[in-house]
């Protein structure tokens, strides 16, 4: 069947012209006679692959000079886990904020390693908004103060990075890396698993600051371990070296898009005409105030619920795939990472409103 | 350029009609419309893929029904902390078998988490052999005893599985699995990264019998984490999707080359030739006695270490690439995974006797 577009929440889709760019060279990488699969991770070849997606990385969000990039295995629950290893020590605590799914997932995990505490919660609200700053209470041994920029169940977003003062604040930017410019600087850690707008599952790009890397005498696997990854230059282990080569790519069409800048104007664009389809209609309908929804996973239900599956189904047969919502709140999601383009937003929206008509 | 004979010690090459089918579908897997690197990894279509491969191993390695087969993040590397972390407890220990560079980065993970027991090692013969069985002293608190059954660096492989009673045998079989048949009912736990044998780097198959899989109650990252992995089908995160469907199209490849059993005749004839030729000639010399040598990986060096360089870079220009020894040791390595073909073997061959003939 010809492409489709899929509004898939991660994994998700990629850009056309990138998968026919690595199509292309798939059994022989820039006349080497290898696959970019095949090759040894310590080659000069790879080694030039991995530098130039890091300075590329580095280049489209201005990354400062005193900060790490490292290319990890795990996802980003790997990182749930590794922040606190890292941070952590004794009479020092993590701070949270749950704003949802991602974060709840993020303070689950961490409580594992040290003591939590959640500075504020989105959860009396059904999680539809962001709790506003000055009702957060950040204990006074925080090591840092974690946060999910961007909750692709809940759909909901920060539009601004929180200040916070001296605590380090590290910011999972999994769902909106590269959808929007955000200043890399005002976080000590950012990370990102790429299998939303940065390349397949198997990476997770780390954006450490310096100043908190430090050596953990013990206890930490070293995949994880942000001393060490730093030290090797992701190279603790071999890496999953044909996702990171696949950001590499994605990065290059970042570029010809015009930056993160222009793919901005694009993604506030095509959220803002989605959300004004679903406002629009008593037959959709989304529950987050307008200024904590999501530029990148829209979900909405239907009047009557009964009708979702066969919505999702419908759609995919109109070649609009994965549209179901997550399986913990149910109803439609719409994932509108950087790879969907504007047209696969218009033929979203007139389906919807084939649907209603048929069925409204 | 055309394909290339690659050497490499991992990641490594793999065989061309797999390459060209994952090109095949690399737009468009069967008829979806979508990439296999684009499938949302709770989709049916994924799921098919994942449990397919699954079913694939099972079957290919003749896995019993007790034990999970687990796709997760992290590599071999994640897995020498992942063992420790799951089956260490107070007053127990872990026992290792010290047979070169990778048993020895076991050994120093694990040193992290617990107390390690080193119940023999082949350093006093510069890790050309294995200690024989009955030098072997394992603690009575062992709970568990690891050793690595190919050694990708120094070239010593086991070509049995050692008895150890009723210690729970932990086996890293990162370098020949699917090369040979092994007996996995043997095993509490085996595990192999799959960038040798089985695909690409950035999936680590765990097999894992059910009764040494157990609660956790803290400090397992949840990636690491046997029970949570196995409940969840290895679904804790999203999993390093593409690199999953890739080891089901190796798995295919392997069938129709007649399975295992077929495989481990080619690797036995491929490795007997290529040993033979290098005890045949005074110029190449391997240091591993016969009954202890790899069938995957065949370091040695010539007569004058200071050709050597040559020797690899004139290989890379007639088409045998990645030749170069693992920076510790140097010399020379020559890979011989499941997909490299006897003609590969002769075309290394012929290249030896010829840069002989004008070097020696």
């Amino acid at each position: 069947m010809s492409r489709v577009y899929n509004f898939s929440a991660g994994p998700s889709f990629l850009p056309e012209s990138v998968l026919l760019r690595a199509r292309e060279e798939f059994l022989d990488w820039h006349g080497t006679g290898m696959s970019a699969l095949e090759l040894s991770h310590r080659s000069e070849e790879f080694i030039g692959i991995a530098e130039q997606a890091e300075s590329d990385l580095r280049e489209v969000m201005s990354i400062p000079p005193n900060y790490k990039v490292l290319f990890l295995h795990g996802g980003g629950t790997g990182q749930f886990a590794a922040v606190p290893l890292n941070l952590l020590s004794e009479n020092k605590s993590g701070a949270y904020i749950h704003t949802g799914y991602w974060s709840g997932m993020a303070i689950e995990e961490a409580r594992q390693f040290g003591e939590i505490h959640v500075a504020a919660s989105g959860k009396d609200s059904g999680f539809t908004l962001i709790p506003p700053r000055e009702s957060w209470v950040i204990p006074f041994n925080a090591a840092y103060l974690h946060y999910t920029s961007n909750e692709t169940v809940n759909g909901v977003e920060f539009h601004t990075v929180p200040d916070v003062g001296d605590v380090p604040l590290v910011c999972d930017l999994s769902s909106n890396i590269l959808s929007r410019s955000v200043d890399v600087s005002r976080f000590a850690i950012s990370y990102a698993g790429a299998q939303k707008n940065m390349g397949p599952a198997g990476v997770t790009v780390v954006i450490v600051r310096d100043d908190v890397i430090r050596h953990n005498p013990h206890g930490v696997p070293s995949i994880l371990d942000y001393e060490r990854q730093a030290a090797s230059g992701s190279f603790v282990n071999t890496p999953p070296t044909y996702s990171w080569y696949f950001v590499g790519l994605v990065l290059d069409w970042v570029r010809e898009q015009g930056g993160v800048d222009v793919i901005e104007q694009h993604n506030i664009r095509k959220s803002q005409k989605l959300y004004s389809a679903i406002d629009a209609s008593p037959f959709y309908s989304n529950p987050v105030p307008t200024e904590f929804r999501s530029r990148m996973n829209i979900p909405f239900h239907l009047a009557d619920p009964s009708l979702e599956k066969k919505f999702a189904a419908d759609a995919r047969a109109a070649g609009l795939t994965t549209l179901e919502g997550h399986r913990s709140i149910g109803g439609i999601r719409a994932s509108l990472y950087n790879a969907m383009p504007e047209a696969g937003v218009d033929a979203l929206i007139a389906f919807m409103a084939e649907f209603e008509r048929k069925y409204g």
